[in-house]
């Protein structure tokens, strides 16, 4: 091949390449939401080396070509695709957005199950690359998932992470800021609980530059009832708008999954709302998985945030517990 | 409303809200490509206001959501959309992804006319909202609907630009780059011409480090005639491969389009592949757009670099030329 | 000249350069204040051209050399820098740095009143060439030299801003993460006032994850007690600590800024604490310039957020404008 | 600590800290040069760690506020500083800024002297707390340095490097930008050799958009004659212009050893012009350090590219290497 002797006549060797330490993350399932966060990472240029694993071969080969081809144009890394796993070897984190879509008629049990079948063949495989690993879990139902992934890694509670209502709580924050005309990093707030129609919008917390809405007065008060319909609603919905107008959501899981990804990558100790075991906490005394606000660092999670949840906030939570539950128990791992 | 009531409880206003004058971007066409580049720019915190323009409102108000649920996550910027083009006003650049697709058996020229109905309802509301704005043409045949823009917008030419070859280019260096085991950024090599098949990658300009690879002696003389096969095939063959294997491209063209906007709106003075009117240039007589090494600036193209190019590089450009202008003479404006 | 023929065989001029539209920034005084801003803002990328003032030829020409040379490892901008004030004609944003030190034994007064007389010579020429600017004071002391830019630039109050205690807030933040071992960009806490010994630190308002830490009970109650002396007292010494210990502050400062120009170019109505007019608000009733948290856009300041103040804290406030009021009628403007 | 019983209050302990295996950066010498790398290291977001050393504590100090309170403006990263080395545990890079400077009268023999005492202490004690580090040398006269820099470490010598011409490149490539009034990024051109007076500017190689200048025609030959009045003088006067100016250099070199970093940190495999020990490469017989073209990856130089120099590129390299080889052997190391 001529690019062989080309390369001996221009470069002289100093060393064999060996595999980079650089910060390396893997995507498993290459679907509108595991590429919108492959393109997110790499535009960020927060690693080193990026692996994209499915079980679809074409495609998986058309999207590594088309992420590829646009290394020219930002902070460069090597970029792999391959269906075999060995390829993972050595992430830092795995990011995992692969999962069969509800069928019509389907009962979420059913689809779970399912589910569970395809975790069970892809999480021991990246354990056994990456034993180090971080496991970000994306794919819905996201909190069962993310125990079905703990189960299956056998890896240690706080390295075993789903993204939870980490957007839910941004689209609370964009409608919020939207509605006060202010950035959204400004406006705080936080949705926990079970990521979907269940999940708790903590009311007591929502505030902006240190001023609690809540304590606004009577306008406000009135707020509190109104909450629900005006923004927490709509948060809910939002997933539904989506997948209804543009038939999946994409971007915005995308920059969340980046973001979690940065957090952990560089040790920042952010605090995010992610799907973790709340065993102990807000009275719930079984292994289930719901989203709290966790501090992540890059071991995985070192805390949770104990929030003031009202009384109504806290039955919520332990219905969703009890309810995760009953399904998990149902499962077959 | 009562979010109202607490916006006027929490804020005190100093002065009402006027348009921005931050750096704004329009989008039209919110397919994969259109929402490529609209991701990319975002993300890259490069400007103050997004505008996405498309006429199926229910994919726009998706998209428009989606991405907005984003903006928490990343440097904020605001966003719009909407079918109508008043929203696109006083943008700095347009990018134009819209366009029909070929259908089986259609001819290019069929094509072409399509496009050009279609182009003639967007181009004109385009200027009319924003008469200082660049014009960057992203959709296929790219050259031709450079030359259609031009003509439709009474538009100075140096102000309508087609993405034309700067994404060929981009797949060239790192094709080189993986070859070398570099990085692409470092592999200079440029093609130009007609954006696609008849496309002339300039083999005596490849370097890299300051080393030009055809002075390489006889490994890399051989290397120049094995050129066409081994690299610049395989530029020419990576759209059709990646569109026969995941549909579409998308990724790297949205990152080639973020970095010519880059450029523009920073007035960067960066050299980019762009489709230009090349009448004056490497004896072409007619007003045709193709693919040159133009330095872009915040008012459009300032210059073209001359490329010393060989006879057959030459003719391959003058038959492209000859062959657009056909086209061109063809088509009702 | 050589390279002129250079140019002329290696570039087609396509059209004459002008004026870039691009996003400009000037920064008065190239001290190790400005030199931190400049470098700052030239590296996030934000701007297309920055200007550099000083009156000091030599060391303003170093500065220049120093930036441009390392134009060629981040975002190019183009960088140009004179005595002559034209060379900031078109800013976006002036940032003002300049300003002579306190004297041994030298009243505040006096130190004052030799300022206003620099600027008198710096924001006149700064309007006359940018008349849409904003003004960004950074010089000490911030909120009496907001002042009187405000009353030499002839602008509305919301363009004319001060860095106040955007700074002392990041302090507080960091030292409350340090504590806490969290993200700083997660322990929301504000300090407003004058900026210096006599600024607020609006304990009522300190929060985490939505959890007001004066809510947290008994320890907490004990910590509000002991607050000034942990974190706010830490604060107020920072500046005269870091002095000390290296001779003056350049990099939190520079960052600081950066922030602020960032949020204004791209009009992404973000909080920051400047120092903006307060007449009408915290019942101060006179023209005096105190930080509070204010909405920035790309015209400047939009809103006030309206803080729950203790008596304490409104006093307090009452008090700094007092004394600001009085240092405002000595002064010869 | 009333801190304590909050932070017991806040947060739900999952797993104690540990340490972090992010990417870390050890800057040694917290002068103008060590600081305006570690600013724009931190600027970038690419690390999870810096640790400052230095052996004068209040200065290093006053340092490690300054950033610290930066952090709440800019992606936050865990900065460190001490006397002590231990600090710089596990770093992945160890810049070295650190060093004695030329007394009046002062031979260059004597200056290296002095700082191979200064290096003595420093080099084992980086290699001890970190034995896979790569050591990068800023500190001059930087090629004699970064050979004193192996010879002390007992690494191989891609492990070792000298920032070397990387800054020269970058004035290069400016200074031919501003001339052309096109983006440096565009301009490519290699400075090789001692950095420095005797530093190899290498016409043969200089090129813009694939067009090689020496092939001009008789302008660019004039060119040739003309060039080292033009520009690479002007390369080499730059660093005495701008310590006459303002006393020192800093924003350039901080900008390119950023630049190198996060080129090692990320395995991008990009070409930088280090000093590198070059026995072996263009009849050097000896082990001496002198810039070319390397390639770096994260384990340090992988290959060095073999530019085609004409006889007196080559007579002026090795006659540099011969200098450098005389001062090593004079040497007590």
């Amino acid at each position: 091949m001529i690019m062989a002797s080309i390369k001996e006549v221009l470069l002289h060797e100093v060393q064999p390449l060996e595999r980079p330490p650089a910060a390396k993350v893997t995507v498993v399932g290459v679907g509108q939401v595991g590429m919108a966060c492959a393109y997110s990472i790499l535009q960020q240029g927060l690693i080193g080396e990026l692996a994209l694993v499915d079980c679809v071969e074409d495609k998986l080969k058309g999207e590594l070509m088309d992420l590829q081809h646009g290394l020219a144009f930002t902070r460069p890394a090597t970029i792999k695709a391959s269906t075999d796993y060995a390829v993972t070897a050595g992430s830092h984190i795995c990011v995992i957005t692969a999962g069969c879509r509800q069928r019509e008629g389907e009962t979420r049990l059913s689809l779970v199950q399912r589910n569970v079948e395809i975790f069970s063949d892809i999480v021991p495989k990246l354990v056994k690359y990456s034993p180090h690993t971080l496991l970000l879990v994306v794919s819905n139902p996201v909190d069962v998932l993310t125990y079905v992934t703990w189960k299956l890694s056998g890896l240690p509670a706080e390295r075993v992470i789903g993204s939870g209502t980490n957007l839910d709580s941004a689209r609370f924050r964009f409608l919020l800021g939207e509605q006060l005309n202010l950035a959204p990093s400004n406006c705080h707030g936080w949705i926990v609980g079970e990521h979907g129609d269940s999940s708790v919008a903590v009311w007591s917390g929502v505030n902006v530059a240190g001023v609690t809405l809540s304590t606004l007065g009577p306008a406000a008060i009135e707020g509190e009832l109104k909450w629900e319909e005006q923004i927490h609603r709509k948060v809910i919905e939002s997933a539904y708008d989506i997948i209804k107008l543009k038939g999946y959501t994409s971007w915005a899981i995308g920059l969340s999954v980046m973001h979690i990804v940065q957090g952990a990558l560089h040790n920042r100790r952010h605090v995010y709302a992610l799907s973790t075991n709340c065993r102990g906490i807000h009275g719930i005394d079984a292994d289930v998985f719901l989203s709290l606000p966790c501090v992540l660092g890059s071991h995985g999670i070192t805390h949770v945030v104990k929030q003031n949840l009202n009384e109504v906030e806290v039955l919520q939570l332990q219905k969703s517990a009890k309810q995760l539950h009953e399904i998990q128990q149902s499962l077959k791992l």
